[in-house]
């Protein structure tokens, strides 16, 4: 069994994270933490968790916790992560970190997207970025995940295989949407509901934080950094994200070589499902589910292709990759815990 | 033409008025203020303004304001309110306050149900409840309206045939669920989108500030104060409110009695319509007007009415209500100004 | 293991049914029928089943299927159903019919309510009523499960304790709101996004079908058939049902009656939970899940109980219910493959 | 007064454009017409209509009809329009067309896109392209307005002041979102509310009728048959819709041009609003209103303006823009009628 603390337990992924883990075969959930709900109880702040959990929230005291647990999960926010980080794995608990700060390879990229000096520098180059399809062994072999932001799990996904396989030009231009729980469960206006009920609006136009998290990995994929344009859009739903990419395909391309590359890509991905040519995903299709679900449409004369993917930006884009991660690092198998989470309506 | 301003117009009844008060044909809007947004213009808050006004919220400030206006539409918390009221009637500027501070008209029910002093008793005596249908003569003559709540506003006008008739007989079990807006525009976790959409849950079960100001109306129209148990329930939309009221019949009434004391009640009001027996209102269909629909079933004994009734909680719920008690305060039509804004879809 | 078929499995009930069948321990999901879409693979109807299942379509033959299962679930409109419990009872294979083809016990009743003489009135006495908690034996005993109308199972389990110990006495006023998926599949322009979205409207005031079905039950437990005044709602949300139940006392009963009446039924239920007095469930709590969540309210003067419960309607309403069943029937732990199928936002 | 009919009126166009022509101070509508609810009071079919009009449908009959009106709005499905148009012109009422078939200069492309042959060619030379913006003496002088579409016409009134100065180059990028109603009201699996409720999905992709209609106008503004790249998805709202589009701008542009294009384009138009560089609109802000509200981004390097813009679909989509061309055609104020119709929330 493994034994598991999720630090920062009351917020969306945090959360999901017990939906998850309370029900993973091979998992014991130890602690639940929360600074502003000591002693209250799981099921009072989620009462769809009554009859599933007696655990209560606690103070987040790694010195208590970390003789009882074998990971810790990290729902915290930026800054605050890293500092638990270095806490933990101190003291020899391995951390899968939800938040953005050991994304970022370089610290003064880190320094300059979030406003802050990284306090481990040395960490960032021990930690696996988690995007499990893309970082298997990475991920296996690391004591620190840094689980990618939801944007650049559905992106980097859905353009591996024109990537890694020297098929795709830039400017790419990449427009993303996005349900209300990606903005976290901080209050907000811009959430309420009487305010994003019936709407629509943009955000980010520009100069997104996840942006240059997409171009890193990208680059790695296909040895260049690509010029990404990238909009994020707030949409009228609770789960669920989207990214429509527009990319040019370099000279010579054929439909085939496009198509047989996603397909290969995705043939033997327990969570990954390419619904074919012309095909495209509704981001419902993903909900509760760790998923992505990719479709794509070729011009004529193959010049650009259109890539459609779907995640739930909770599952797939948080706690469910964190759990993937997981499997890995603790050799169990991949899809472990997370194919029964699923809703079909 | 009718000088007016809005006190306190950032939130949503006062967003509202300004919808109506921009376009009515006898007003000039003078003032809006907000403490909160002091210069800032209307449209910036409110961008499906822009256009239509250069109007810029400014501090409340009566001594500057009363000489420039006839009439202020307080659309302030409780409380506020009754200070407000207090300046600008002293300045000889009539009042239309959108607060509970004059609806009951005991100080010492105001004290229970509000929890804190009413500053103004002596107002309670000269205010004229304003539920216009119900109330016009006193409307018309007074320098100080106290506009309804919405839920009183809902299972008032739709009760109204049954008690005026003595017809009905109690306990009477009222079943009301409203959209999000009637929280107002304050944060709060319960209202934002995450928890409101796929939700529904009741609140102030036994006890809600509504109920008290119900009665009083009740028995005004029927000589005596029903029992009311009133119940209130949250829903995923951001306007509208329904009221499912099951009332008692006295004995020996007949449904032809019921049924024809709802038509005539109805047939001279131009924002009361009676859909008919057995045809029940949809929330959908009064949104953004100042109707109230009703439709009523009777059991085949004639021992029970089920009443269903809805409106705009913003609008016949508040705003509209304000401009339809204006309309008669300075002897203009009483439908000047909002028949023409409505929402078919 | 046992081998289950859904018959009629492209409707949301048995869409629900594959969601919870594919991953429960116990059970092989052997075939899935549905007239219209033959050979049509479940994740070309419901992508969100991708990578889970590779089923197909199938006509429903009972000579073919009957063979190869032990327990079909019908998922099929009224009348149809019990041609088909006809047919595959009769090749030895128990049935668990989601329709309300043997709710009621009385082949005139079921005619007066359903418009259409019962097929098999022989088949009523031997069924057993599907309200798991209220039937153990029944359950356990029969081939011929009857599931419980989706309305029936919200109220009934949450007045039982009432009924049960005769505290409960009439009329009762039973006020219900159900979201869309409740009125199935079939196109409809009512349910259509347009005409459902910021709308709520009552509907089957005064005769819906479900009444006689509470009333029935009713009376087994509490030993008399009460009065009861149903009227439901249709609601903007996709799932989830509540019932807000107005219940007179009988003279001399306790508050402490009331509450402890409450918590001796749900306390070893797995599937029902009593939050406490005045803490009341919001339908958000139990999407996807089995659960049934109760809260209640008891006025000042012990005369009236308000009862107020939420269920899935698509679960415990349906699809959980039945497989709740199905456990009994085959001697599995009753909340086998039940309990990790919750959504917590 | 301007004598009314709208031909096609149970629909949600027809039914938006009874909304603004009841209270339009200049227009008496005399007819509604429908085929299937021939006798029925409009406000049976849309109760937001009650005590506002006793209109009835009745049959399309142009002989009967034409003497008594002086413009016929079309709300009828594409090829049924055509017909009718041909009907009344050659009775000497004046057409005003919110169907596609007009819209396409050449017969040819009508064919290619529509599939079917068009009736009229003759009258594809003398109608007049409804984009009133840009269009507005053609309007003036025709019998024959051609209604734009909907993405159309957000993407046109944004682009416009980019090609009207050859600022831009292509290819373009467009990712379009659009609400339900955009579907119209034919019953739809795709829109029933339990499939769209929590869904985003792309349509159309490579291939919607909308793409060549928007470049053959860029083409009349910028000289040039720019490469179209468009993208609609469907949305979880009623109304709205809003364009992203991503525009290469022609080398050394500054963006001062940019910006000053936008603002000199837009300052005179009553129902354009240019929110300013990084200010976005949000698809709420223009519900009910005719308003059409752009945002713009341009990059560092001035490669690339992002614009963004938002439109009721309904209004200035389809039926409010219907009346600014009637409006024009009748020599009124171009915004007669249509100001006071948006909502704030």
């Amino acid at each position: 069994m493994i034994r598991a603390a999720i630090i920062g337990a009351t917020g969306y992924t945090g959360a999901e994270l017990m939906r998850i883990l309370l029900f993973h075969p091979a998992v014991e959930l130890v602690a639940i933490t929360s600074e502003s709900s000591i002693e209250q109880r799981a099921c009072q702040h989620y009462p769809a968790l009554s009859g599933l959990t007696d655990l209560r929230f606690e103070a987040n005291n790694p010195e208590k916790l970390a003789p009882q647990i074998d990971v810790a999960f990290l729902a915290l926010p930026h800054a605050e992560a890293m500092e638990a980080a270095v806490d933990y794995l101190q003291r020899g608990v391995r951390v899968i970190d939800l938040s953005a700060d050991f994304r970022l390879n370089s610290p003064q990229l880190y320094e300059q997207v979030y406003g802050r000096k990284h306090i481990a520098p040395q960490l960032l180059a021990k930690s696996a970025y988690g995007l499990t399809e893309l970082n298997r062994e990475a991920v296996t072999n690391t004591d620190l995940v840094a689980n990618p932001g939801c944007y650049p799990t559905c992106v980097l996904l859905s353009l591996a295989p024109l990537f890694q396989q020297q098929l795709a030009a830039d400017p790419i231009i990449i427009d993303a949407k996005s349900g209300v729980t990606g903005a976290g469960k901080k209050l907000n206006t811009r959430t309420q509901f009487a305010e994003a009920n019936e709407g629509l609006s943009p955000y980010g136009v520009g100069g997104h934080r996840h942006q240059p998290e997409m171009v890193q990995e990208l680059a790695k994929l296909g040895g260049y950094a690509p010029e990404v344009v990238f909009t994020p859009h707030l949409l009228p739903l609770s789960r669920g994200m989207q990214s429509t990419s527009y990319v040019p395909l370099t000279a010579g391309v054929s439909r085939q070589q496009v198509v047989e590359g996603y397909q290969q890509f995705c043939e033997n991905e327990p969570f990954l499902h390419f619904l074919g040519e012309d095909i495209f995903p509704n981001v419902r299709d993903v909900r509760g589910s760790n998923n992505c679900l990719v479709g794509i449409h070729v011009d004529k004369e193959c010049r650009r292709a259109i890539v459609i993917a779907v995640i739930d930006n909770l599952v797939k884009g948080a706690s469910g990759a964190a759990v993937q991660n997981m499997n890995l690092m603790f050799n169990y198998p991949e899809e472990e815990g997370l194919r029964g989470i699923f809703q079909v309506l």
